[in-house]
Order: C-alpha cells, then structure tokens, then sequence
C-alpha cells in the first residue's frame, strides 16, 4: 500500500486505504429502495455493487443485499481478496474513470443496520471496570469475584434489540426498588439511572459446527471486524432483576452499533500485547504477543468529551472470549456478534460508564452529572494505528435519550 | 367441531381435531429437498402445501417454506382462519378425495427444526423449583430470593443452539471446580452435572414496536403456540460462571424443543387459574382468571418414567412472563421464544430437573442415579385436556447423551 489513493481528500485522513469499513448505505434520493453494501474512503463512499458488477467479480451479488451478512458468510480468503481488490479500485488511477461515478459524499447517505444479528454475547473484560463496580456495589468485600481472573465472564443479550447509530433510545420503564425508598417498595417506573458502556463488538463471520469448540487462534478465521458499540443500561432495573440469573430488561431495551464495520485486517498495525494475566489461563485461553488492540475510545455527551477509555488496558482479548463462547461446544453463526464489556481505563477520566463516572451516582462529575436525562446525546467514537502511520477511525455509535413513553 | 374427523384411527386419539399442531417435515423419499409445513392428524401429516394450493388458499405459499416463519408473521386472524379451514379438510367427507392423498404416515418423515429462533429468553417461573434450587444450594439462607415474588425471573439464552428433538447432545466441556477438589482446583473438563430442564416454551409469531410494551393482555395476539422444551444444563460449569452476570455456557450447548408446535387455540380447555400470587403483583402484571395451563408433563429417562411435573402448579403465567419482557420497551419479532423456566411440583416425583430429583447430588433417585450418564436417552412428553372431552399430545422432544470429544 505504498501507492496514494487517487480520492481527493482522502490521503492521510482518518478513513484513508488502510482502513475501508464496510457499511450499509442508502442514498437520500433513494425512494424507498433497500440499502446496499458500501465502503467509506475518506468522506465518500463507494457503491460496491456496480462497480463489482463491471468488474464480473465472482461474488458481486454480496454487494447488493441490503446486509453484511453474505459478505461475512463467505470467509477469510474472500475478505482478504476483496479488500485487495478495493485497494487497487481506489489507488490505481486506471480505476479511477470506472470508480469514481460511484464515490457518493458520506453526508448524503444514511446507514442501517450493517448486519442481522443472529446471537449477542456481552462479556466484562476490563479488570478497571470490574473492580470499580465490584468496590462501588460491595464496599467491604473482595472487589472482584472469584472466577473473574480465571475466565472471560460474559452472558447472552437482546439481539433484536441492536440498533444502528442515531436511532433515539426510548427511556425504559421497568419494576425497580423506588427512588429513596427506605422500605425497599417496589415500583413500575422510568429508570432513574440511565447509563451507557464504551464497548467494543466483535462480529462474526465464518460459523462453526455444533459440538466443536473454536480455539483462540482460529480468531481470525472467524471473525471479520470490529464496530463501537453502547450497551445502554437501566441501573436500578438492572440491580433489582440480576440475581441470581443475570442482566435482561436493565440492559434489552436498546444497545447501539456503529453502522461502519472495520475489518480486523485494518488492524494489524492497532495489535498490542496484553497488560498481562495471573493466574496464567487455562490451556484453552492461551494466547500469544500482541492478542491486545491499541484502540483509543472517546465518550461524548452533548459534544463534550467526557471520558477516553483506552482498550489497550483489557485483561482479557477477544481471542479469549471467541474460545470460551465456544468451549462448550456452543457453534457460532455468521452475523453473531460479541462485545468486550465496559472499556474502562485505571484513571477516572478513562472510566467508560456513568456509573464509574459518578462513582454510583455519589459523585456528580463534569457540571454536576450522574446518570443520563432526557434529550441528552452520547457518541462514543475509536481510532486505532493505522498501516500508513496515521491514525484510521473505527466510526461512531451515537443515540439520544427520549423520554419515556 | 362435532363432526369427527374422517381421518382412520385419528377420532380419539391424542392427535384429534381438537389438537393440530404445526411441523416442518420432510419424506424420507425427498432426497435432499427442503422440508414443508405439515399438520399432525393421527398417526399422519398432512402435506398442506399442495391442499392448500389446489384450494387457491390466499396465503397458500406459507406452506411452502421449510419453516413455520411466515406462517407464524401472519398474526392471529389468519392462524384462526387456517385452523378452521384445516379442520373442514378433515373432516368434511366431500373433501376426503383432495386431502387423502397427500396424508403421509408420521412414522415416515423427519420433523427439522420448525422455526428459526430470533430471540431466546428462559424465565423462572416455578415456585417449588425455585425454592428447590434455593434449599440445595442456600440450605442455611432464605429458600427465596427477594425479587422472586415480584417479576418473573428471566434471562436471554443461546438462540444459534437451539435443535429440534432427536437431536444428539455431545457432553460439554467447560471450566469449573474440579471435582472432590477441597482448594477450588479450576480444570477444564467435561461436565460431571449434566442434567436436565423440563420446560414449556411459547413461540412469537406477532412482532412488536421498538418501544413499546406488550401488555399481558396481547398475550394471544402475538403467541401462535406452544412446545415442550429441555433446557440441557451442566450444573458444575454454571455455577462456576453464573455470578454476578447468570447463566451462560452452562447452558448454551444444547436446547432441545419439539418438532411439533401446537397453537394456542388447541389449549383453551387446559386454561386453569393460577395457583395465586402472594404479593398481588404490580399493575402491568396482572392478569384474569385462566393465565395457566393444565399441561402435565413426564419425563423418560430410557423409556422409564422418572417424573410428572404439572404445569398447573407454575406461580407465573406466560401472559406474565410477555408483559414482563417487553415492559422496557424490548420489541418481539416473529420466532421469539421464551420459556417457562423448569416446571417442578410440590411432590419429589414431580421435580423437573435431576439436581432436584437427586437433591443436589446427594440423594440419588431410581435406581442409583444422580446426573446424566453417556448414553442416555431423556424425552419429555406432555397431554392437556382438549376441546373433544379427550386429552390432547404436544409432541415430545428427545435427546441422547454422547461423550465429550
């Protein structure tokens, strides 16, 4: 990739030919037409499906669909290929009469929903933010659990509650102890303690057979890419419901992706190793240098940045977390998605939820916040290293608070 | 429905008119083709697609798919309207000559599985389960959890997991304290607690809106049916993981469900009152006279009959259980399914899992048994009053335990 990109304004920007990120787009003069599959290259973005048809490129049908998923399902070796093929459409100036009618700016196009999600697994692989929470719920106790070093812990979320960045997340109303209630009543309202976590997803593309677990360093094979992702949680619904079979209604109302999936090959420059284990893993989580990724995360309310959670500091990788999901035999589908659990760093302005913000709420921070209120935004955005020395962006998950209804 | 079917050997069976339930199956002379929706009727299914054809049935192309999918998106109105019409094919002689020849010997055809599953939540809904589990593994704490009373306990599980009856279950490996260890030695072997879950499971056809809760009310609206379920669990593996986020691998090896759905409107003679709630429960969860069902189970273990859990005797009702999940705003979407969670009755010989039936381990029950062995084979089955003054079969689901690899 020593050739420039011929795309005007692209060349050292944020989303130049090291990056490319698959998307689902439509065209604002698209009147009602499914979206297609697209790729984003500076501020533009290209419309795969006429140029792969031009091209006669053996799988120019996966570009049509108005989804990821027959591109996820088709494997490594084709990702690999096609993400060559793009490399060359958009460096070599030949290309460049056939590909340009095609470029379309990024402002006019809305992206959906880039994949259906077939299972979402939620996992708690920060050891800040495990131990934050385990000190803010349990003061007198061990911080973290028992099994917490041993194994990536994770549960099964809502897969029909994902949405795609900028739809408004609806204040969710659920049975909770009431607010100051010192007799512990129980009540049917609002949540008074909405929260977002910084997350990274993981999303699947190769599947795997049922019975058969997929050990960590087949990663690769299986997974295509990365996406931002919000998983919005009602706090007090969250702490009334959870024992002893875990999260449902505080996190099922909505978690937010990025419509922008970037695949692990723009990556390779982010891997880092990770800050270390102890105990050392269990044989079946083993991994080797670099199974980290140096992506640095913003979290934005109301524009401001308010918390930049590094994921460079996970302890456990998403190699480890693949591996486990599936040790028991557990197959995978294409379009499974899995995310790392709350980003959270060792300083407080590197905690990536409210409620490590606001140490519980007792806390206030920034103008005097503890959870979200009504009409607020957050964006949570990434940027890693990217192959060409500059820094590739990982787009952007974004939703506003609606009261509830 | 008092004209008798003209079906042989199908009056006063458990397969009458008054039952029907729906199926994916495929002849075993397809070779290769993709299965179609099949109404049971006796000892036989009937093949709709073609009846329904040759009828010009408007919706006539559900039949066709090699799922009950668009069947279940149809909504309400038209599962009536395809009951009733059904029912005239068997049993109005003027139509013996169409409907005849496409009546296939059930013992000739393979059920797959009969939708495909968008989201999967298994709730908690038995008392005397609850406060089984609650006894085995808190004998000197409160048998009940504060929140049990309140809500319907429930969880996401594995929805890529779930297979039809018949289905091989491989033993799972996992990580989990190794057993007679006295210093919490964590190994990664197979599962030495493979154990059972008898369980009814509610299959969505009607979505929802994003936003908006369902009420208790809708049940019927967006339920199309029923099917009994086993929730295969690895009891050592769970409770290693299952704290603070629940159940996870533990539970996503395997869930097994029957072929045969068997639609709402088959039950309304099994409608019994629930056996009240103590606390009355909040306002979105209440619920009229007839939220239960009069559904007996038994479970087989190698043909032998080891318990017969009453459905009648679960604390929650599945109209409950609905409202429950969607009172955040969750939205369903058609091929949701939620379960009951195991169903246990107050008597030993009506326990629903292994870990009550052998009291943790340490009383075994039968003739020596505590978990599942190699080999095994578990079915469960269940009958209900039905509309003729009969008992009507919701089909079964089966499995075999083969060793871990």
């Amino acid at each position: 990739m020593t050739v420039p990109t011929w795309v005007e304004g692209a060349a050292g920007s944020p989303y130049d030919v090291d990056n490319l990120p698959y998307g689902v787009f439509r065209h604002a003069s698209w009147d009602g037409e499914p979206g297609r599959v697209g790729v984003r290259i500076g501020d533009q973005v290209l419309d795969l499906a006429p140029v792969a048809a031009a091209d006669m490129l053996e799988v120019a049908h996966v570009f049509e669909a108005p989804s990821l998923t027959p591109l996820l399902a088709l494997g490594r070796p084709h990702w690999h290929g096609i993400r060559q093929w793009v490399v060359s459409l958009l460096t070599d100036p030949a290309e460049r009469e056939l590909v340009e009618p095609h470029l379309l700016p990024v402002d006019e196009v809305v992206l959906d929903l880039p994949f259906e999600v077939a299972d979402y697994v939620d996992f708690y692989c920060s050891l800040d933010h495990a131990t934050n929470v385990g000190r803010i719920f349990r003061p007198d106790g061990e911080a973290l659990l028992p099994n917490w070093r041993h194994l990536p812990v994770g549960y099964h979320g809502r897969s029909g509650t994902v949405v795609v960045s900028g739809t408004d997340v609806v204040r969710p109303s659920g049975q909770r102890v009431s607010t100051g209630s010192t007799t512990g009543d129980v009540v049917h309202a609002p949540t008074a303690r909405l929260d977002i976590e910084c997350e990274l997803g993981f999303v699947v593309g190769a599947p795997s057979t049922l019975g058969e677990p997929v050990p960590a360093d087949a990663f690769a094979e299986h997974v295509f890419g990365v996406l931002p992702l919000n998983d919005w949680s009602a706090r007090d619904i969250q702490a009334w419901e959870y024992v002893p079979l875990g999260p449902f209604l505080g996190k099922s109302f909505a978690t937010s992706v990025a419509g922008w999936v970037t695949p692990l090959e723009a990556l390779e420059a982010a891997r880092v190793d990770l800050p270390g284990q102890d105990p050392a893993p269990l044989d079946y989580l083993r991994v080797g240098p670099g199974a980290g990724y140096a992506i640095d995360f913003e979290v934005l309310l109301g524009g401001e940045v308010v918390s930049r959670p590094p994921y460079a500091s996970m302890y456990w990788s998403p190699a480890q977390m693949l591996a486990h999901m599936t040790v028991n035999g557990a197959s995978l589908r294409t379009g499974d998605l899995f995310a790392s659990g709350t980003v959270s760093g060792p300083e407080r302005e590197q905690r990536g939820s409210f409620l490590e913000l606001s140490w519980g709420g007792r806390e206030p921070f920034g103008d005097g916040r503890t959870f979200l209120e009504d009409g607020d935004t957050v964006t949570i955005r990434a940027t890693a290293p990217g192959a060409l020395g500059g820094r590739i962006a990982l787009g952007e998950v974004t939703g506003t608070v609606v009261p509830a209804r």
